[in-house]
């Protein structure tokens, strides 16, 4: 064969193995879910989020109403649109008309939008929180600049809340794409308290059912997850994650495990420990110190 | 000095440091694999493997055919040149002219190119495996979509097929993109039998030697490694990573380490176990319970 | 309400949000750092660290000078720009005009430029290092282009001296870039030797008062850090993290804690310790062999 006939064979071959009905061959091209255009839309909410620290360069003071309005009708029009194909996506209404569906998704878009003030409060008590806990901070706009824990649990707390409101997969994109950006994965249907702090963001598993109280800070490594899921897709929906009191403090490499395990308030966990029980408000559990064996070599 | 002086002078500097014949001065500019080409590849190949979920959103279905065409062809063509310069980079054949390399590199090109189907239904059982595992996915396709461990997972079964045509250097400059996109570092020697799932990834090495096989599941901090590297540049090629059998579950936070450790069929190996020695088909190894050490404040 | 209407009530709202004097809202938008332009400029600095690496695949050997002073003028202008910016932002100098400021950050920006023979003194040991420990790498050319560990040291070691320079914020926007890029989170304020060695990198952590010799070699998911910080914003620029000695190699999983804990010379620490003691040299410290339950299921 020349290279003509061999690029045509190959092609032939690929799409003949699209023909097979498998969930790797979607062939919906038009009506799904962009998550290029959701990571733009992160971009955008952070500017109104964090005015002045994530905003362009460019625009000057006196026109910040201007500039608000403009970015605010943007973000509505292009969550709308990735709102209404997820829902179509998903077959959530089959029964709806297009119209109909729209204007659920305007529903959501407009309740999303009206809880950024309260989204604003949560995350201005997480960065107090990381200011005071961490002696290496020099001021809270090197937080918000350029720690990785704050940027986690502001795309958490913006995904979180549109969890609640019922859109399917695009929370968990926006949280996949801090976890990416991060190495922090936080499952968007997790609920976390004010003053939530991550130190040293990095290996970090926070389940879906976690349950997380005010005050909480935790370090590198932490996993708050599941006993086992050898339940499959049966533990759907199931408590599997455990919860966590206030003003707990959770040290680097601890797992938490299951639905049933609640820590309670003013715990500190130690580092590496493996915890599946239990524990009492203002204990403090530690691994039994290891053993170490020290040779000469 | 004045500051022009004193820009000359570290430009001065700097070229003068140049001179020296260290590792870090690479003269050679021209003919060098070119890191972004190749992460552009990644991505065409994607819209190749997942038709529909990583396409442009503009293309029409009635097109698919020349579409898929037009992508493979650009692909052949942009992957056949960097075979060709790092074939010349590592000075494989140093007898060959020319034409004779680029006739190797298209060889191996098409070669990669028609494994494509076999990749996808390697791909499609990770899938599988992967919705069946998770408890907190919704649907296969918010796997495809978001989760990072079938990114890592694409990733290395195609790198992997390069690796095994002997294409120096860009396997793992593959392998290292996903490293870097998702915290899941598996070296694209490794070799991994269908149905592969990786939960909650991050923090996870496999290592070259490493040999998995069908239906495994692995978590965050796994560690499939080398019990030392002292031997260095003198253990290359040597068998140091372990060999895991069908149907093994290992949670997180495990190390298996070692070339001669072999875990058998339907093996769960536990949460933070750190194991060197081989274990029989169908064994729980656990860490004997940690005591934990509860006190007051 | 219509849709209008609605859009004005959410503008209202969090423009009414914005009133609030909390860290969140900073309102002064121009004299701020610009991350992006700081991470352009780490781009630009590694095509002077590694000279035809990342340079550009268009210019020719023969205006290699012509181009590396350009680069730099280039480099040189906007790093001034920055560090002028974050002088003015963290009101260093507050009795000082604007001129007296741009001359004391053009200060800094020469002398961090007249560094970088030094730098890349220092990388060129690194790389040595990673390709002498690392059986799986095949050569130092693969080491630079695709290894996190040395993306990561090199913008440490950048980083660092621009923090002994005393410029705040930007060391530690450029650390928590490649933080982001690699899970690699070293503190641009921690000293680190010729030879250095990250193996895997990958969840590893590094404190701001950390002190680590010359060739040492770390795995992934190894923790240099504080054994508590309790203490807040009372610990700043107290010694809190570890001294590692020359000649040390530290195995994944492990955590030295405590700013009094200090590892030998030639001491080798096993994988998943956790050691808070110091260690004298030429020992081998190990978590005494943990006892694994392994039944017939």
């Amino acid at each position: 064969m020349n290279n003509e006939e061999r690029i045509e064979s190959i092609v032939c071959r690929v799409l003949a193995d699209y023909e097979d009905d498998r969930a790797i061959n979607k062939t919906d091209l038009i009506n799904q879910p962009d998550k290029k255009a959701i990571i733009d839309i992160i971009g955008k909410l952070f500017k109104i989020l964090y005015p002045g620290y994530f905003s362009d360069k460019v625009y000057k003071i006196y026109s910040l109403r201007n500039n608000m309005s403009a970015t605010i009708e943007d973000i509505i029009y292009h969550l709308n649109k990735q709102i209404m194909i997820v829902m179509k996506y998903c077959n959530m209404y089959p029964e709806c008309c297009d119209e109909t569906l729209d204007d659920k998704a305007r529903e959501i878009t407009f309740n999303f939008m009206e809880r950024i003030p309260q989204i604003r409060e949560y995350l201005d008590t997480d960065i107090q929180a990381t200011f005071e806990g961490d002696p290496a901070a020099p001021s809270k706009d090197e937080i918000i600049i350029s720690y990785p824990g704050i940027l986690a649990i502001s795309v958490y707390r913006m995904a979180h809340e549109l969890e609640l409101l019922g859109v399917p997969m695009i929370p968990r994109i926006m949280t996949e794409y801090a976890h990416s950006r991060t190495g922090i994965d936080i499952h968007p249907g997790a609920t976390i308290g004010k003053y939530f702090c991550i130190d040293h963001g990095t290996g970090i598993v926070i389940g879906e059912t976690t349950v997380i109280g005010e005050h909480v800070k935790i370090y590198q490594g932490v996993t708050l997850g599941g006993l086992s899921t050898k339940g499959g897709q049966n533990l759907r929906g199931v408590k599997r994650h455990p919860t966590i009191g206030d003003y707990v403090t959770i040290y680097s490499g601890a797992s938490i495990l299951g639905g049933d395990t609640v820590i309670g308030d003013y715990v500190v966990v130690g580092g590496n420990t493996f915890v599946t029980q239990s524990i009492g408000d203002c204990s403090r559990v530690t691994a039994k110190e290891q053993e170490l064996q020290i040779k000469n070599q």
